[in-house]
């Protein structure tokens, strides 16, 4: 489900929590294909709770990045349809509220594995070069749902290019829990 | 919260339904305004999720009425945004599906009141005249929140001018879990 | 098509100008119920540019009524869709920038007839009562289509009631190209 | 702006054609973020326009699609915004008429330059292999603004790998007017 996976200042995760025995909304209440029928029984997180999500979320983030324009690092292939809807709220609140943030948004696409000291390892396709974060401020827009060890490992290789911040926005897996941190660099 | 006040054929009422003990969404999720937080302590049904119930009534409006046009009966104040939102959405249904259905959206206003007898009584402020009904599909949209008497009422009042079928949508008290009938004539 | 119908202080009316030989877009452009191609054979303004319209005149609304919440008189039946887009991206604004304008939503119909002196009256169902527009800002909605003269007298009729300003918003008749005068009383 | 890029059967173009003397819309007409007002003068194609022109785009290709599950290729950067507006509205129109098409989107990224014998190259970047397009319904949606050659050679790339039908959709360039042609296989 979505959440900022951001621990801020006061160390609160801001975040959608399910409860273990919420039973989700009935499949009845909303439109869906009908082969979803015989897959799926209930909805957790509506698509409208997603996109009242990221409204919010598009607020949080023009507070946050203050007046430094946006590098939108958009994790393939789960990010991109948040990543679209985000920066498009992040838009029309920009040019509706006078502090217009400029997005670029550059595209990676992530595989992990295992190397042979049986650590992950995290492969970027198409570059692992990623020097047009340096100085920049810098929102990661993934929809990685593991342990957070990809996210970490992100996390790591952005850091080595000296991005002046760093945030991480995402629907994130509920059922992991998994720390997300924030690097803010100032 | 969002239901389509419909006892269909097999006398299921199709409609969201909130536990007693669910405590809501916290408020902070969500963009609202700052005196709301005062008052506010948690979201039941996020706007998002009025929207894609919006998109399942339309599809459901759309096979109930099959191909007869649609009357639109709107019940001020509180039906409105939610008539406008429902219409919008039966019209986006309609033209890309080659099943396109007229609406027409006529608005009554309505104040209930004790008579006499100690019996409630239906006022409609303008017109008490809605023989423009007569032989129609009619649809009311509404967003009264109470014991189901002035549905009940409006109801009634509407069978006398003898449309051809009447449809009750909107969103709906669940704390009262009013029962609310349709009637259905063909 | 959309305007604010205002003169702004230098005079100058906001609002698009379709010159007599634009032909139009193509109705083939856009999705349309079937019948309408047998009416209809292009389409000066459409939908997507009304909301685009709707998000600027919010923001317009917002500069325009400062600190003050917004009483908005919504003209049926014509205004209704619009004044619920435009409402709802007014609360948006207002939500997602710290500076949150109240909005209640008032409904009147109106017809004219001509008087006994052949000089247009104006009738308001429901009620002649505005007197809750005392002091308040009002934003009249409206999609009123003909020569400017109900406009006229409607914002004379609201003028009795000692608003604190008045202004109008709504989609205008570019044929009639009327004026239509804000008052504005601070 | 917006097109479908193809030439049906009957050979007929389906897009916006803009005059050349048409002056587009004022800026002053929307909102825009206040650094364009320097560089922008007028307005060809609203936002609004372009979602009008998605939601038509998504029903002409449930319409070209029929029973097939669509493998949409995504053009990076630029069509990205738009492949997610119009796989969101294919989805929509889908679950809502009972024609559900299963959309999976792939991305891929161009570079095009000319070789050594001054024509025009055309270069994936990730990978040139796009064999999980054998036998598949492709669309290809892009936001190529330049000659058509870069488009011309990506569909001859594609072809190789033997898809069942391929159809190309994104914003266009009206000033180019290059012919985009789509191969239709069956």
């Amino acid at each position: 489900f979505v959440s900022e996976l951001q621990m801020d200042n006061a160390g609160i995760k801001r975040g959608i929590v399910i409860k273990d025995d919420w039973p989700g909304y009935s499949l009845d209440l909303f439109t869906y294909p009908e082969h979803y029928h015989e897959d799926i029984e209930s909805v957790y997180i509506p698509h409208g709770v997603i996109m009242n999500r990221i409204e919010r979320l598009a607020s949080h983030i023009m507070d946050d990045f203050g007046n430094n324009n946006i590098m939108v690092l958009c994790v393939l292939k789960g990010g991109y349809k948040f990543c679209s809807d985000l920066v498009e709220f992040i838009k029309v609140l920009g040019r509706n509220s006078g502090k217009y943030l400029e997005t670029r948004v550059e595209f990676i696409r992530l595989k992990s594995y295992l190397n042979d000291q049986s650590t992950e390892d995290l492969h970027i396709i198409g570059s692992r070069d990623l020097s047009f974060l340096r100085g920049k401020s810098v929102l990661i827009v993934e929809a990685i749902v593991d342990t957070g060890k990809t996210m970490k490992a992100l996390l790591k290789h952005v850091e080595t290019f000296e991005p002046k911040m760093v945030k991480v926005a995402g629907p994130e897996s509920g059922a992991t829990g998994a720390p997300h941190g924030d690097l803010l660099k100032s």
